[in-house]
């Protein structure tokens, strides 16, 4: 019982295996992960990504780590500590690694109980995976054109995903839907890896660049948006990835519904709104061209001066609602404290 | 008096050379124009672009041709129309061909009329640019953090620019000015063409990705967009390079100025409303990856169906202003009927 199969994410035989996302859609490439250390190289090279996927990875590789040679709690705790300052934005990593660490101390280092704690954790996001699409697929009607933006789906988690796992229930259960695709620069989450899963699933869609989406609005080609969260305040307000702030406000502007689906695990209950979320800034050379399995370009000046955040903050004022887990949350009820209560 | 020297447009000794457009900002390559018809491919290929110097260059190429080896109506009017058509939203291409047809009918077919009416069109784009920056530049203050869309400088006219004319020429003026350029995808004219523009005027500039503007004017990061436009409506409304209406929004929801900068030559009195622009459909693959003198990469299924409008629309109500040669025009002003009086 202890082996585990997700799209991008395998435990077979004690090893844990990573499909490397940069290599897709052009190749399906697996790494098996030899350490903590190396999986904070996969995490900081984004090969995994996607904020519950990274919580689950990175457990699962510090478990099995530490399973197969237990250490004292002061190599435990610094290659715990390591993992969890991989990314600084997404709060599912800091939450896995920590319940890890509690583990451990309860049962004074015991491995097999820091092992299941792991299993747990995946078992755990599989479940709440399908508890949102389940909600989240309730919130789709026939003939809905649906835009998302970078990628929530199985690649983003170890169950169907967040916002995309709602969407391809939606299509499952028979309901005629159009996806449009937020390309998603600078990384293409969904210009590579939305569009992949898709074509698995048979979703029609249509890939955009992400400043064509007003355009579409304008023409009332999309009538919903539904997208993921990387960290949520107890106020509502989150951070997910860069671009769906504009989305938010566009959304707003056309009267057009506008959906976060996360795992409760996403809220932050330190977190008392979108101000004090810190925002991973990274390198020029991701807005001065692109790189990936795909190739290498540089099409900007090569001294180019950039601001690249990878995330943004969209305020609760601007959300229509959330499906965390089995849970509906309007709006309203976010401003009437219901993810304030949920963290006591 | 016959020459002319713009920054990527050269009438030498009767001859008419381009500057590759693609090939920057890697390497800067004139191509020597043959006739019209490799003009057309030229502009199709989009190694000349922006809506007044496509105007510009093809009545050169027309008028060159004619002037050289003159021929009957039919064969003139032949051309004439193939280049009129070679890209369908810019309405100052279809403008300057048809001065040249009426010239041709005035004079019966005189070449050097037609040739100085070439001329005339040149030297009346340098002239309303330099107006434009003048006129634009008073609405610039110092301090300012000015968001541009696309490339509407030196390398989209024959003069200094509309928008960036503006830009550069309150720069020049001695204003603290800074600038965050739209890369603007899926051609990059942002990345790859207003910043090498802005590296030569010594403008100090930020590259971001389209999808990063919001997170900028939530932060107050920008308080004014200044842009383009490829057809003005007679009611105010303009098209201009995809994504424009994504700021428009954006600008309106944060209380952004926001101001439209063109030559008069861009108002279509044909068209009424935004609704009458026909809004030019690109291929797949510069959706799929991006291609240039930089390299080619596709990162996208290989088959990803995809959506590429080359301009959206957006209505008056959005505009804070248009700049108009030595006009400046406000929203009141225009939707009181201003711009429908200069057609008269």
């Amino acid at each position: 019982m202890t082996d585990r199969q997700a799209l991008s994410l395998e435990v077979k035989n004690g090893e844990l295996l990573i499909l490397d996302q940069q290599m897709l859609p052009a190749s399906e490439e697996w790494i098996v992960v030899k350490s903590p250390d190396h999986m904070i190289d996969i995490i900081k090279g984004l090969k995994v990504r996607g904020a519950p996927l990274i919580g689950v990875a990175a457990s699962l590789s510090l478990a099995l780590w530490y399973n197969q040679n237990p250490k004292d709690r002061e190599l435990f705790l610094k290659e715990a500590l390591k993992l969890k300052n991989a990314r600084p934005t997404a709060v599912n990593l800091m939450n896995a690694i920590d319940r890890l660490i509690a583990v451990f101390d309860e049962t004074q280092g015991q491995s097999q109980a820091v092992l299941d704690k792991a299993f747990e954790i995946f078992d755990e996001d599989v479940r709440l995976c399908d508890q949102m699409a389940e909600t989240g697929s309730l919130l789709i009607d026939d003939g809905d054109q649906i835009l998302t933006h970078c990628n929530t789906g199985g690649l983003a988690t170890v169950g169907v995903g967040t916002a995309l796992g709602v969407i391809i229930r939606a299509h499952e259960k028979g309901k005629k839907i159009h996806v449009y695709v937020d390309e998603t620069r600078p990384l293409l989450q969904g210009g590579r890896l939305t569009t992949w899963e898709l074509e698995k699933a048979k979703v029609p869609y249509t890939l955009i660049c992400d400043n064509m989406s007003g355009s579409l609005m304008a023409q009332k080609k999309i009538n919903k948006v539904f997208l993921g969260a990387d960290r949520i305040a107890i106020n509502g307000d989150f951070a997910n990835k860069i671009g769906t702030y504009n989305l938010a406000v566009l959304c707003h502007h056309h009267q057009i519904p506008f959906y976060t689906v996360a795992p409760q695990t996403t809220i932050d209950p330190q977190c008392l709104s979108g101000e004090n979320i810190e925002i991973e800034m990274r390198s020029d050379f991701e807005v001065r061209g692109v790189r990936g399995s795909f190739g290498e370009v540089i099409w900007s000046p090569i001294h180019a001066k950039t601001y690249n955040p990878a995330f943004d903050v969209t305020p609760i004022e601007l959300v229509t609602g959330m499906v965390l887990d089995h849970l509906y949350l309007s709006r309203e009820q976010i401003l009437a404290g219901a993810i304030k209560k949920m963290t006591y």
